[in-house]
């Protein structure tokens, strides 16, 4: 196993350089929020890196200053809404009852946190998310297990890494513990909305955005963080576990060194819509985004990208892009990293490739709806 | 006179070598929303190439759709604001009366454009432009002569800008020269808002959000095109013709090759701050961009770069960074561009550096504030 630049193999290249753009057809999907995408899985590898972590240190800002869990201000709503049918689930497009909000001022730092029902923004028009793209989240999931325990996977990695972008852009520092606890609070008020199926779950997504009402290209005075959830199925209309056609175009280049690719930065998604369109003109499902004159791999989509091959030397390895400003630190590409370490030294090879990444979705869904029993979950 | 990209001197290459980072001082700086950078002025070069023009052509969304301004619904403000005086103005803090805003569909397309009195903004939390970016706005100016006429500078590029960067982030198309008539009425209304001083101006922010309220990485189904306008002094609060540091660190990169550095979208913004706040702490007043592993300098701050030198040929010259993802087409840039053209005919040599960029200054502001007649100027 190991984390270095995976360059498309040779007959590849040489497509590039005669067409400017490759198809790459043959990976291997699941749901994007599962699992990052397993492509060209052949023999399982010998190798073991370490993940390096390569984001900078930003402590410019002191932490001295949160909000706290235990001033939750909650007002319920008085209309609930109905939910709707596991089977009609479309990503992203149903909301529970509530959302969590905190409001943030250079002059009076944090106030209380506030549950309150799901309703719209009052923004300034001149609001600096609006204007200069100071806004960042998170993407993650509460799992309702057979024993209808709610389980949250890993949660604290998602804090971390909110943390770090918020810094990043100059929005203030936050105590990581508070915010999730507020986030359990959330999703305890809103637990029926955690749908009772091992094939959907409850989508969450912390946002934090600067409300500055000015137009100077400066550190953001105010900001709002807040959450909201929603039921969710599979990410991709078509589902589960299937085949992808992805388009290599190195005209297009989702991050760089030097910049933010390894932050989860609105202004890294925005640019990415446009060239998903031209991908899905080529008749492809996902964009796979090269870097460099060698045309190293990086990202597939919005998703980390693992290759299991037999490389030029005839060894069989499981590779993925070592992280830095290139590669967003995913959480489910640290997950199976950690997995692929453990089962290492229990089953050295595997007999074919598919196997490996149903094996990394069986694993990783059995500890998230608590088949498994793993230090992994958080209960809500 | 060559657009090509210029280097560091040998001497602070070498500088950036040792320490990693360079400081750069001694630029001369004028209203960064009046004029680019103008650093390490010397005398006036020979060779003139023409700008390129390197941006795609994006027409995958038929403009068959737009709003007119014939359709303008128009609502006062009942409760007119106080205008603060010339003196007291800071950038992009105050706000006038009145407001347009623009709402579109995928399924109703553009609807009327409204006046109507400055208001916030009501948006759902899911909105595409606070979670990916979807967003972007331009900067312009309108200027009140001493016939008190009011003019806007070359208003038809920012029209083009924008409308080519709302194709590059999938918002829709919409006809240009409607758009600048809805401006020029809503400026019509405030107009009593335009400073009576040739040493401010009424500063023009259009800005066009995705509001799709559903959280896909995908094409924005609702958006919202708004501008608001504010009465500004100088950009930089300590005003004027002063020279400037700058911080030039290779370790932070604004733009790339297959990048979107060339749009004025929102997420080419935000991660910039960081990086202001670093050049502050170092004792500088904005950032020198360099790209690449030989340091070529691209844009400072958030301004284009020109560079008046003797290079290592000996030959004077005024050289800019040509057009590519790399660098934004500025208005100010293609103007200084235009008038040295002109002026080369006439002037082939001048004395000393800071002269040409006071000559350019000059030149500018006769021809915003109407004391040089100029086909450029576009009446209110």
């Amino acid at each position: 196993m190991a984390e270095r630049w995976p360059r498309p193999p040779l007959y590849l290249q040489s497509a590039v350089s005669r067409a400017g753009r490759i198809l790459v057809s043959g990976g291997t999907r699941t749901d994007r929020l599962t699992m990052a995408a397993v492509c060209r899985v052949k023999v399982f590898g010998k190798q073991l890196i370490s993940a390096q972590r390569c984001w900078p240190i930003i402590s410019w800002r002191a932490a001295s200053t949160t909000f706290k869990s235990s001033d939750l201000q909650v007002e319920l709503s008085k209309h609930p809404k109905k939910k709707p049918a596991v089977s009609d689930l479309v990503f992203g497009k149903t909301f529970t009852d509530h959302m969590l909000t905190i409001e943030w001022s250079n002059d009076k730092g944090w106030g209380k946190p506030h549950i309150k029902p799901f309703q719209n923004l009052s923004l300034h028009p001149a609001t600096s998310a609006l204007h200069y793209s100071v806004e960042l989240f998170e993407g993650m999931k509460a799992y309702r297990g057979e024993d209808n325990q709610i389980r949250l996977f890993r949660p604290m990695m998602n804090m971390e890494r909110m943390h770090r972008t918020a810094l990043r852009v100059c929005l203030p520092s936050f105590d990581k513990p508070e915010l999730l606890e507020c986030l359990r609070r959330l999703i305890d008020i809103d637990r029926d909305w955690v749908p009772k199926s091992t094939s959907a779950s409850l989508y969450i997504r912390p946002t934090f955005i600067g409300t500055e009402p000015s137009l100077g290209v400066t550190k953001s005075n105010h900001a709002l963080l807040y959450i909201i959830l929603g039921p969710v199925g599979p990410y991709f209309p078509t589902g589960g576990f299937s085949p992808v056609s992805l388009l290599a175009d190195p005209k297009y280049v989702r991050a760089w060194d030097g910049g933010v690719g390894n932050y989860k930065l609105g202004g890294n998604y925005g640019p990415t819509i446009y060239v998903q369109n031209e991908a899905t003109k080529e008749g492809c499902q996902q964009v796979l985004w090269l870097y460099g004159e060698d045309h190293q791999v990086t990202e597939v989509g919005t998703m980390n990208f693992f290759m299991y091959w037999i490389n030029e030397q005839g060894e069989t390895e499981l590779v993925t892009p070592p992280l830095g400003s290139l590669i967003l630190p995913g959480v489910t590409r640290d997950s199976l990293l950690e997995l692929a370490r453990q089962w290492n030294y229990l089953i050295p090879t595997m007999e074919n490739g598919p196997d490996i990444a149903k094996r990394f979705l069986k694993e990783l869904t059995d500890i998230q709806y608590g088949r498994t029993p793993n230090e992994w979950t958080y209960l809500v």
